[in-house]
């Protein structure tokens, strides 16, 4: 962890992260409910809303859409993943170095690490040579903290997710992306275990504008930095409507209520 | 994905190489039929029309062949390819460095993608390099994206064909090569799911003028930019007709009815 | 091994290394008693204390927590290490690598070694790159010399220490951290394995404040060098008071009742 | 490919290679008839024959005896090879770089590829890499190209000979190595599927004066470029009797009759 | 193999190794018979006896004890070896490489190879980089050839030494140290394989002084150039004493008797 309170990945100290990747790790099938939503120039236009710090893609979706959008919007490069065409233990692998993504303009970079796969340690390496390279670029590194893979039953309790969070402390991450684990209490704890790493939660599928904002107004509450976001963003019918909720609840310390009102 | 219309593997926009890697993936079989067809020089010729925008060898041909054709045949160097006496998952040997391929003076780079196979990671790392390695050199990709192995009992349904576009598209494929998904509606998913990245189709096996130009023109109709095709072309008693049909429907916008009059 | 006893790794020939990477071997769990040792500014603290040699922890609290504690804490980076939720053969991943180690502060470096392991090997080879790599900084290397996987029933017994201790000066450890044998005897095996290269014991789980210091009073009998340390001082409510003591026990020859006199 | 009559591994076009690497691929037992020819300087003195065209051994043996015959001999190092104590699928390792090849005098190497093999792909990226380096100095590839492991029965069959010579083509070898496919129709099979790649038969094990010759006159009338000869010619007592005759039928186009005569 | 009489390994073109890395490979019950030849001083001590060419040890015992001695001992430093917990099939880790075996002092280096092990392919790729890196240093290289592995019922048969010797003249070694095969016979086929390669016996167990003696009497008898001994100089109370006896068994040519005189 470096301090990162005056890159592009922040504002005011907080993370809202548009993810979209998902093409990637999903395929085709997640675009089914809104088909324009397969068009990455829609979601790149979502990022430049002002509550959006960095926008979240693959290499490839970097390098076709990017340059339209390098004056409004900022970059996360996300440096590994996989489709789920993969049947194997969790694993990932590693689409884009940190090199390329410098140079195509990214801001910051992410990576996956799956705690508890067969495949942890290999990409515990992966992790150092790319957290390593990126900070000679002085680029913040985003961990998507996410145990995973044999002998893990139940990913989301609260003690894994902790322990996510921590791994990312622990291994040089700036910002741990993990998943909600059920609770404030639970995501208390979490926040707790990184440390002066920042803890954002991870999206997930769609649910309602409430359900969605209230889990994100707890995360905040429990010292989580932010959030994030991708089918909760671009499988709504208007993105910018969740969108200027989440800025109300994630900057403005808003309540769910006042972030519904139109 | 980078801007290529101004690169020699497009004509108008459109693609159509000519592959001749059987040799390697196929053995000797593929040349059965036509025996002659077993001499490179017979494609290269065939290359020299100006319907074929580039010539898709393996490196042991390239520089055998080509330094004859240089100044009329345009060189996609295929950067990988296996034997099919190998019996393993789905997997590819890297049998050509980009740098190499630039030296002998190859145009663009081709590389293969088993999505779903056990080696799906290994080998989507090694088109990472060399993806990241052609852009140095401003040499266009084209991804051979053909979803196979064990867990993949249909690999041309639609959803397969629509995923293995995105794929592409996502890992910075300039040009993906798919199979034929068997309708125009599923080639319309998977030119969407492409985005900027350019669609074109895989030849296959030989089938009769009427039949193969139909599902080129379904391709070019659905949005597709063209094809590549091998045992199509040099199967043929006269390659140069198919090829003098294809030119009319890929770049003309010819019907098939058209096309097919002599 | 390589004369250090003129380096911040050692105090009159002593050692004494606070550890503090149980965040990522152990997990939150180690830090349910005393909850407050999550946050690592308590145990940085602690490794204020005269008694402290060099704090060992893993990069990314290093990165974090360590600027601010330069000028009273000696830096010793524990280069490799694992979380829980791997279930293989014993093996661990490399985090860290020399060069950033040097370039973030550390003025000695740590690396696990299991013995016995499916994984020595690798581990070995990845020893090598690291020990050298440290001589070129004139960085101390600590092994973590822990036999450990299938056909290892018991790794406590007095013949794997004193095997583990020998590894650690054939390789070319300075320090060799080995597990408490269980008696006095078993522990001068150890030294005397080890030559010049000095042998400190592995704290282990916590104890009471006696049978803690018995063993260290045990080590240093034996002709160890000191200890490395962790939940033994960081699950104690007041890790100050059990640092005084070590402090004795380990630099002034005290007997343990002095040493726990108040 | 690239043009290589002009190189010292030809002679009028043709290849005559004396292979000497039994005593690594099949150890002592091969030297038991000719106790003598365990001696590499005898097999040294019959490469001077002006019917060889290059030698063709391990990197030891040619570190140890071609410093001494450097003015008479041509020297092809063999890059790979193995003991036949490995009791695996077919596989072999690389006991020589390009670049020590050249620095101690090669004017040519070879390297085997197991088509088919488990170890296929892995081979043909060593191999890659080799044909790659061996480029930079100019120096001719002959590659063993010997289909072999699970899944393939017969490895003198026609087509996989052919398969065999046509994978030297796609590759990049100057030479491909193959075995008698049983008749001269498979040969010319090879030889037409080859392309520009030379073709040479491997030599095999010791037969009569005719039936070795016979089998060469048809290589060489099915288009054929010479042999690699190895215990056909050190196996006998006479070497030199064996290469005066193969000299006729190779380069003088003579007949067995003509060749047999003294 | 290159020209190593005029290097420390050699005197008067013999060779007498004291080989001292049991302490890795064996582990403490090696010194149990004789406690102080745990410490590497008193073998370093049996070292400076004039009989003796080279000391063989690993990294870490070499940079401990190696400065004190410097202008009494050569050093061979032996590359790779692996502990006996190590339960896989036989393997070994290179725990030094030939830059730092160089820049510490080494004036030669020591690699094991077990051909026929499941590992074989592995460790000659390790085995070439070794000896190609040591030739740019002159440092001769000394095989320590152990067939050994699954299908390998007996290693000291010997038509096993022989090949064993082989493998280190096709494979570049200088020295190549083997077993002894159990008769003067099998010895001086090992040396008739093994070309200019010299062959040293590998001392292997304690034995009493006269058959010790009488077994490299016969290796002397049979051509070979000496031998590598450990235990059989320093599990003895007297390493002296053996050497002196070794001494004129391997320089002076005489008899065991006239050897043992005292």
């Amino acid at each position: 962890m470096i301090p990162i309170n005056d890159s592009p990945l922040t504002r005011d100290g907080k993370v809202l992260v548009l993810a979209y990747d998902h093409g990637l790790e999903h395929g085709p099938s997640d675009f089914t409910g809104i088909p324009e939503s397969a068009d990455p120039t829609r979601t790149f236009e979502a990022a430049t809303h002002p509550a959006v710090t960095s926008l979240a893609v693959q290499k490839g979706i970097a390098e076709a859409y990017y340059p339209s959008y390098s004056d409004d919007v900022d970059l996360l490069l996300k440096l590994n993943g996989t489709s789920n065409l993969w049947m194997g233990e969790p694993d990932t692998a590693v689409n884009c170095s940190v090199d390329y993504a410098h140079e195509i303009g990214a801001s910051s970079v992410g990576f996956t690490l799956y705690g508890g796969s067969n495949y942890e340690i290999e990409m515990a390496e992966e992790f150092r040579r790319a957290q390593e390279r990126a900070r000679e670029y002085d680029l913040p590194v985003v961990m998507w903290s996410y145990p995973r893979g044999q002998g893990l039953k139940n990913d989301t309790k609260s003690n894994v997710i902790a322990y996510a969070s921590r791994l990312a402390l622990e291994l040089g991450a700036d910002v741990a992306k993990v998943k909600y684990p059920g609770s404030k209490e639970g995501m208390k704890d979490a926040v707790r275990m990184a440390g002066k790493t920042k803890v954002i939660m991870s999206g997930g599928s769609k649910r309602s504008d409430r359900d969605f904002l209230e889990s994100v107004k707890a995360v905040m509450d429990a010292g989580g930095k932010g959030l994030a976001v991708g089918r909760n963003v671009w499988q709504r019918e208007n993105p910018e409507q969740i969108l200027d909720a989440l800025e109300k609840v994630i900057y403005e310390g808003a309540s769910v209520d006042t972030a519904l009102e139109k």
